[in-house]
């Protein structure tokens, strides 16, 4: 087509780890047919975003070209790919592709949420395609942590794209489809002499210097570990790694331990991946009542929680007990799992409280008992030298991630650059040109509401957390005068201040005074007496307690009658 | 002395890494004599403590004790050994002893809190000793990752303690004590036959398998990686590793760099060394003004900021400029230090915002430009193979450390048990036995005032910030009816709810309508008032935006004239 482009437009993903949304377009500049990639959450965290239960990313530029959105493909079934789908999905109203796991956890989604799951489509993996205006888009299989995870074949009248989606190079995944380097090969090899445009591909574990190990690799050391405790085991990891689930309870069995599933995202996954005929082989299970009635070196219990959560089943056992069952001297939590960036101390907080029980832990022991889904740096060259991209984009990651992506592949030869949330990209020619900035930004949900992150609800919520809260009412009668003295509540903060009485006295009594010497012209207006109000209560405040509190003031007006 | 026992009773550190205090008393039942071995500070965060500057341990059982206090003895300039002295010590009035660089250290900050100086005295290492009621005490030089830090060998009627302090086997530290493996050994030797009590051990590394390494050993690598770069270094550790300071400085003398030191800290610490003589051989420094005007690849920068704190000169670099220096493409910055537990998140931001510069980051890449001051798990058995002790308590970790230390001293044949904050042991026999449990709290520093841990302060502001905050305000005339309605003032809330207006409008209008309602009874009675209107504000809160706000309600009455 004569002056179409070809443009990558990451809304998230590209910036941080999770909340993945990746924008392709192709026609004539401003009038691209448009499919988005994922649509994913990250999570909230008391430091930055508390209250904050997801974090989506902004996807007001696609909205408003929702008229030209051909499609959306979900590579996989993480929450970080899939999570914001139901409740961004209503402003896009295009049709979904996924591969049939994919789409059976998407539909429940969306039947929670209200909407159509028929909005949700099935797709086979290649040679089968999905056409959508100008892009035909295949599915190829890739191993990851999570059953189905696809790599997206997306052709275009400018060429083809390979958008690989989160995966790793093992060829005995345990469940899910092993790495197939052939397949990858071909995606190259189909379309010589032509060449693949661009790779745009998973960062997160760039800076891992050695090679991905397999799946298969860690079940003895699980077996071992597991057939060695005399006590309780309990196994936590994502409950979306249904091979490590797997593996962990063939380590059960193993040993004449039956397993019990605890916590309602292992529940579901687990029957989710039976539904779509996955997890074949998979132990029979035992409910909380029959596992409280068996000897505790005949079980295992299957828990959720490997990132510390408060709610979840691991660290309800930090707590005390779980649906009747409790830990004890001797056993065993075995994380086999990775903690994330920001959660060490939440994991460690547990860690130390089954300490004081007597509960021995185990974490992965640098790989003894986890090996990550994602594609190691050897990996990602290796996949590099099969597709042999004209460019390669570094996507799903940090800043420094994408960087250190970006001049690797520049190392070795290939056209790169880092592509950030907001710049949009032309892909058609031989290397990465940024075209246009868009703002790109997050939204918070917060309860059951969407709260734009410019918003400044968490700078405010940061605020009061921080400095405490002083609210101030005064009541100014019909003449204009105060009538009574202004009344103080504090909140979050101490209840003495230096002086030893208490602060609100003495806040009161600094502003009986300030009342008393303002004029009517301070008195009238609303402003100005909320000002001098505030301003006085912040000075007290840092002589009595070393602090600015945050000041509320709520000035009443009685009306002549 | 009939009757008499010897007893180790941790109230801060024997649970944390951090806020050292641990007492030891001698005497009869009740009247024991009592010294304090470390009075440190841990830091808040905003997850558990928003506001908070410092987490001091609650000395309250001491204080109450305050007339049996014959001394307080540091063991070193760190913070979490010494910084809770300047706010406790007033309580506690009893002598302060410490090594020359110690009490320099204490003697500043005495000076700043307006204490007297002369309260800390400076003792000589071994053989001095210090004669406190029946203690007589003797500070042993041990490495460190500071100058001067000293294990105390403690002597009482009723036999020889080791409280080891923090320390390392390092025989070539660079600056301050080396290990000294004879001068343990005389410990045990030269009571012999009689043996060592008890042995009370820095746990704080005791999971990390490897034997530590010495200073000596990474100085090659940083003056590789400095004499490597062609733009701007700046490095980063923490202000009071001397010896690190005096590595990195080495460094950029070696590559034709001046060094300019940034941030508070730094310069005070790097004053402290000079002016007690341990940093010999410190190379010339120069001035921000006369650093911005070299060129870059002529100059070191020595910042503050190892963990992202967003004040430190590391954090402003992140942010832009920092007194007139700022950061480019091509620049490095070298984290010589390990990120605490916690920190991972703050550190991580500064990564990503240098990413975005293009700015290269290095951190200490698993020991190859930083080591722990602190004894590893072989090297905590080599002192006990030194020292022989009847018993060995572990000492300064989480309890998760603790427990491992104590069960890896009791494989080796040594009594172990793990005493935490709070609990009473007597240590004269053959084995550490509980014989009581103290109320072992935590005070914070929030502004210039310590609040108890249990006072609720923090957990309102965590309240506020998770769930925000709604303010009723509602004026009762004279007759007892509301006297127009009730205004409501949200703080950290979404401005509009499900229903698509003004979340205080919808809270405003269903507080009319059970105003309307209300009884005389309830109007009349400001417990039964408030109790309704914050009912009906978190259920429409819930409603509207899926959350239950704190809620205040401020009643005021017209009284008749």
């Amino acid at each position: 087509m004569k002056g179409a482009r070809l443009i990558y437009l990451p809304l998230g993903g590209a910036g941080e780890v999770g909340m993945n949304a990746y924008v392709y377009g192709y026609g004539p500049e401003g009038r691209e047919r448009l499919i988005l990639v994922d649509c994913g959450v990250s999570f909230g965290d008391m430091a930055s975003t508390p209250g904050v239960e997801l974090i989506l990313p902004d996807l007001t530029w696609l909205a408003e070209r929702a008229s030209r959105i051909e499609a959306i493909f979900i590579t996989h079934a993480h929450e970080d790919h899939i999570g914001a789908l139901p409740w961004l999905w209503p402003r896009l109203k295009a049709p979904v592709h996924a591969r049939r796991f994919t789409a059976h956890i998407g539909r429940l989604k969306f039947e929670e949420a209200g909407l159509p799951r028929e909005a949700i489509q099935v797709v086979e993996a290649r040679p089968a395609t999905v056409v959508a205006g100008p892009f035909r888009v295949g599915f190829l299989p890739v191993a990851h942590s999570l059953p189905e995870s696809a790599a997206l074949v997306i052709d275009t009248p400018a060429g083809r794209v390979l958008h690989t989606a989160d995966f790793k190079l093992d060829p005995s995944p345990v469940i899910g489809d092993p790495w197939d380097p052939a397949a990858w090969a071909a995606v190259a090899g189909e379309i010589a002499p032509a060449r693949v445009r661009a790779m745009v591909c998973d960062s997160t574990n760039v800076l891992v210097e050695h090679p991905g190990r397999s799946e298969t690799a860690i079940a003895p050391a699980i077996a071992a570990l597991v057939a060695s405790r005399e006590g309780l085991v309990v196994a936590t990891t994502f409950a979306s790694n249904v091979a490590r689930l797997k593996t962990l309870a063939e380590a059960a069995a193993a040993s004449g331990r039956a397993v019990c599933l605890l916590g309602r995202a292992m529940k579901r996954m687990v029957q989710a991946a039976t539904e779509t005929g996955l997890l074949a082989g998979f132990p029979p299970t035992v409910t909380p009542e029959e596992a409280a009635a068996m000897p505790r070196h005949r079980l295992m219990l299957l828990a959720t929680g490997s990132q510390g959560e408060r709610r979840a089943a691991v660290a309800q056992f930090a707590r005390g007990r779980y649906l009747g069952l409790s830990l004890a001297e001797g056993d065993l939590v075995l994380f086999s799992s990775k903690t994330i960036p920001g959660n060490e101390r939440d994991v460690l907080r547990l860690v130390n409280a089954f300490s004081e029980m007597g509960v021995d832990v185990v974490d992965e022991q640098a790989g003894a008992y986890h090996i990550s889904g994602h594609a190691n740096r050897p990996d990602l060259a290796t996949v590099q030298d099969l597709v042999r991209p004209a460019m390669v984009i570094p996507m799903h990651g940090e800043h420094r991630h994408l960087r250190a992506h970006a001049r690797m592949a520049q190392g070795r030869g290939f056209a790169s650059e880092i592509v950030a949330n907001g710049m949009m990209a032309e892909i058609a020619g031989e290397a990465p040109e940024i075209v246009e900035y868009i703002e790109a930004g997050r939204l918070y949900l917060d309860g059951s509401v969407l709260v734009g992150a410019a918003d400044g609800v968490m700078r405010d919520r940061i605020r009061m957390a921080l400095n405490g809260v002083v609210l101030v009412t005064i009541i100014i009668d019909e003449d204009g005068a105060p009538l009574g003295e202004a009344w103080v509540e504090t909140l979050g903060l101490p209840g003495r201040g230096r002086g030893g009485g208490p602060l609100a006295e003495a806040l009161e009594a600094e502003l009986a005074r300030v009342l008393e010497r303002a004029g009517r012209g301070t008195l009238a207006d609303d402003d100005k007496l909320d000002e001098a109000m505030r301003r006085v209560v912040r000075q007290v405040a840092m002589e009595e307690i070393g602090k600015k509190p945050e000041v509320t003031v709520v000035v009443s007006r009685l009306m002549a009658e």
